[in-house]
């Protein structure tokens, strides 16, 4: 039923033909080797010797990688769905990033990398500026920073900033206690606060994003934490229309928790400042929760004086079809941060202009991100216009997911809960074991996918991957899915 | 008398010539509007609106500024002995830098950012080993990282992980009790442990570094922190070898009550599993400690089974005379961490094997790192060794020093405490309000330098600085000395 009303839709959309967007690209996967293939082997021991590397997959050939295919140190040749965890937006030497920096001028903001708060180049604002006119959802303000993690604990900071303004008064000067407390870490300068996070959510490694992941336990075993509240998240039932009032049910119980939450932290001493949210929590299994639950978290949290702070890190830069996964969610104010990294390339954050802090310093390091990933951000923006990339996420992904749920009903013993937005797509596995089998199989006949939760296969390609991309994907599923005992 | 030691010191080492290590830069500061200037307050205006830019200091033109000197918007052409807060080893614009990315290799290196952790490029490890076999202090394991903060925080994840390891002995499983408590932040699984730092300490701006910064109070108010313990650090009186008696006292003293703080902890329910201290505290005041003080501590962390990370993200890549600036300390083992940033362009640690996590994906990120950066990084001890960098450190730093100890002579009243290493000195006011005023009126006459403490000006060259330029700046020092009423 799903399927057909995504076919109408499709008809609604601009059909894209199969000419290829980034010229070069094989016609197909090839495999050579077991994959890591001797090449690959080899180096994983050398890199072993430097490093804890276990994470590492196989070893990469940058220079003959090209548009969605990936090419490894073996020769083999694999269409990549999951593209350096989804921070590849264009995939792999498309032309207008290999240009990027044949310009003197950018290749001389590449290399002469400022301290940009503090000796910014005479052409940061209007660069600032474009950025924000092109891509801001609604927010006025940006502040730069490198990488998610950072991102969110800079967010963090604004938002304990303001929220402690608006406790203190407006224009209240700091106290001297405060000032000499907050030195040694303690109170009332450095107040007991909280930052409410999801159980299932990522938000980054360091020792304050990491307070509000909640995905894998050894991403955080042995590591100290902050004593925050975590409240549930939604755990959909699918197809979501046959389980309306099930998940509605879910909503409803996630949100009077948040609510519980607010009130129990108050209490212990330890106030809630703030929520962290992803749209889709995306290492933790690819879980959706509704545009009525995000509105509804939005207004909990404006009646709680606490700020909402939704992390786009993986969800932002287009893959849902829209530049920003909330805009989907239709809220009734823009949040008041908006994290992004990824496939921005660059690191930070868009927000309201209350969460700017009053004093300087306050939000500061020596780089404050970096211009010379922002003019590779300029470029990615400029060609996900020109080329149409939103619509064409739009539609590969509604081919994707319509070939998706097809899967579903002929393998239904062994996949189930197709979901997402855009390319943005995950499959669940009807356990763990399955799902690592699947992401073997799928690697085995040349597809580069990636797992996230307990048993899902989430799918995080490129911008530019089409509707012919899309087909060799489902064709070899298919083909692992048979192949199944 | 400590003067004319370094005058016979200088003839021990090779004299370079007055030629100018990058060609084309100007003879001498030119200073042509107040500074900023309009078209710098025009800018400000503009970035102002976007964001805090409260810090800003000018905007500046990175294509017209060459070797040592920084061109502002308004054509002004400064002296640059501040250099981005330290991070520009080989100033602006250096020949060899601006031809790193004329290799299409190292382009496309830097245009498909890979996740490191995953799929690295096939040249990676060599690429790693060869920045381990020309500047690790020692230390065998290398892991890569963004930026200064980013490098102390998962420099603690590795501390935290190896001090549990220990504790629960070798190749002891997690329980299922530390699986599950960790994933919502509370012990046993996310063990209340603290990391010991010293006053006026500056280890980084995100919530876990930021817990072990206690430099000024405008980092820290209003953000929450763990409650860490943190130590005096030696405050010495100079002349050092008039103060000898003195300053040793102040050695004890402090690792005393190092001592102190490991069974306060321990008692508290928080042990102390690292140190974390600066070889100089830089933005605390350029506060140098002995030898002898960083050899005990790195025996008191022995005794208590604790890890010491020497942060050298300021003082290391070459400032000092030595690479890092620890190895002026003689310490019987390598420390067991050393994190870096600024100069290295890329951030990281070096550690003992000891340090490396058994388990992968304990310290991991999307990117861990950035390979753009890495090619920088090579090409900047390429050129620190063809063009004996490190010497030229150490003769213009001896010049710059015997002529700050001249000027503090002339100018007692206003100027003492001259101290550093290498160019990596500093000298203070007599109080913040004429530091501030030196500060002003050097930017005035064509010289950009910086302040730290609280009535320190420090110097931070880069490694390109030669006599010729330290002339420069001590003439100008001398006539802001002289106007001063």
């Amino acid at each position: 039923m799903w399927s057909r009303a995504l076919r109408n839709n499709l008809k609604l959309n601009q059909i894209r033909g199969a000419s290829t967007i980034v010229k070069g690209e094989p016609e197909a996967p090839v495999v050579k080797t077991d994959i890591p293939g001797p090449k690959s082997k080899q180096l994983l021991q050398e890199l072993g010797s430097l490093q804890q590397a276990g994470t590492v997959q196989m070893f990469v050939n940058y220079d003959k990688s090209i548009g969605n295919y990936l090419v490894d140190a073996d020769d083999n040749i694999l269409l990549d769905t999951y593209t350096q965890i989804s921070s590849l937006p264009l995939g792999y030497n498309h032309p207008e990033l290999l240009k990027v920096f044949n310009d003197q001028h950018n290749m001389k903001c590449l290399i002469n990398r400022p301290a940009l708060g503090v000796f910014p180049g005479d052409d940061w604002p209007k660069r600032l500026n474009g950025i924000l006119s092109e891509i801001s959802p609604k927010l006025p303000n940006i502040t730069t920073m490198m990488c998610g993690s950072c991102s969110n604990e800079n967010a963090f900071k604004n938002i304990f900033i303001t929220y402690q303004r608006k406790k203190r008064g407006e224009n209240v000067e700091f106290t001297a206690e405060e000032k000499s407390s907050c030195v040694v870490n303690q109170p009332p300068g450095a107040p007991k606060l909280s930052i409410m996070s999801f159980k299932n959510a990522f938000h980054g490694r360091t020792l304050g994003s990491l307070s509000t992941t909640h995905s894998k336990y050894i991403h955080k075993i042995d590591i100290p934490s902050f004593d925050w509240p975590i409240a549930t998240f939604p755990q959909y039932k699918y197809p979501l229309e046959e389980n309306q009032r099930e998940n509605e049910e879910q909503d409803k119980k996630c949100l009077a928790e948040v609510e519980e939450l607010f009130e129990k932290y108050e209490k212990k001493g330890i106030p809630v400042a703030g929520i962290i949210v992803e749209p889709i929590q995306s290492e933790g299994g690819d879980n959706e929760a509704s545009p009525q639950f995000f509105q509804q978290l939005q207004k909990i949290a404006k009646k709680n004086n606490a700020y909402l702070l939704i992390d786009e890190v993986q969800t932002g830069g287009g893959c849902t079809g829209k530049f920003w996964c909330h805009e989907h969610f239709n809220l009734e104010t823009p949040p008041d941060i908006v994290t992004f990294s990824k496939k921005m390339q660059m690191g930070g954050y868009f927000h309201t202009a209350e969460m700017t802090p009053k004093q300087p310093s306050r939000v500061f390091n020596t780089w404050m991100g970096d211009p010379g990933k922002l003019i590779i951000l300029e470029t990615v923006i400029k060609v996900i216009k020109e080329q149409k990339l939103l619509e064409n996420v739009l539609h590969t992904g509604t081919m994707l997911k319509i070939g998706l749920l097809e899967l579903e009903k002929e393998f239904c013993y062994y996949v189930n809960s197709t979901r997402g937005r855009g390319t943005f797509l995950a499959i669940n596995a009807t356990d763990s074991n399955l799902r690592d089998e699947i992401l073997t199989k799928l690697k085995a006949k040349g597809i580069q996918s990636g797992g996230c939760g307990t048993k899902s296969v989430r799918l995080r390609p490129a911008l530019i991957f089409q509707e012919h991309h899309a087909n060799i994907f489902l064709d070899k599923f298919r083909q692992v899915l048979k192949e199944i005992k």
